[in-house]
């Protein structure tokens, strides 16, 4: 039960978009017991965002949700991999990317809590 | 002090957008003490969702904040009925509704914290 | 590492949204050992909200995100000084603005969990 959801000051077209979700899908089975399966993806594109007092061309930030916890090595991977992942197919520094994962104890699917 | 945001991938009209929050308004009275006096509600539409990897024309990822907590049963209620309104109103199936119940402790209204 | 994402019912021009990112550069210095030289600031403007059952011209739900905590007198402060500005700034009165304070243990950047 994991989402990613991500605000970028770019602007996406469908093929880069598609293509995100793609990788986002593959680097989530970076958190063991995680797959595209159970997995949402968002974006929130041509968004304006400051960094140090300056509004960036390019930066992100990015929300990774998931249901229950995991261990920190693999997390490291994880946001390793999604910030590469940012600057290679939107050239975004990764010095320009914040990457939050939020562990929720209250996820509910198809009416009904986990 | 609950908010609820809830992001969907259909376009709200103003009528429909009033029904949601008006049936919102009734359902967080299923969490003891809360209710609409004190619930504020937003409404991000028209917004790219991917689920198990497919680009969804019906799905929605709706994020409940409250100050302080609830118990399970009441979220259970909660998240059950809030699914059952977007199906009903929005014909989002349930197997493609995420919802998250986060318990915030740091919480301001009026310029200072609860 | 701190963020703030401002949802506000309110379209900003550029001139006002330069104000408000100036401002909350010096503001977030309230929270010991936060400075605009690591804060991420960005803006959802013009977003319908509603609260206590009726549509605003004038609220906002602002989010802040930190890595790590802070005392609650600090962040008393904050949200207050971040309210004073809303008003300010924006005319949207202290009693239609929520804040949350998010403290966040897992923040990566630069491709690295701190």
């Amino acid at each position: 039960m994991p989402f990613i959801n991500s605000t970028l000051t770019v602007k996406l077209d469908k093929e880069k978009e598609n293509k995100l979700k793609t990788e986002l899908g593959k680097l989530i089975e970076l958190l063991p017991g995680k797959s595209e399966e159970w997995l949402m993806v968002g974006f929130k594109d041509d968004y304006p965002l400051y960094f140090k007092g300056e509004k960036k061309d390019k930066a992100a930030f990015i929300e990774v949700k998931i249901f229950g916890s995991a261990e920190k090595s693999a997390k490291n991977n994880l946001v390793s991999e999604i910030s590469n992942l940012m600057e290679r197919e939107l050239s975004i520094p990764k010095d320009s990317i914040y990457i939050t994962i939020d562990e929720v104890s209250t996820w509910a699917w198809n009416g009904k809590l986990f």
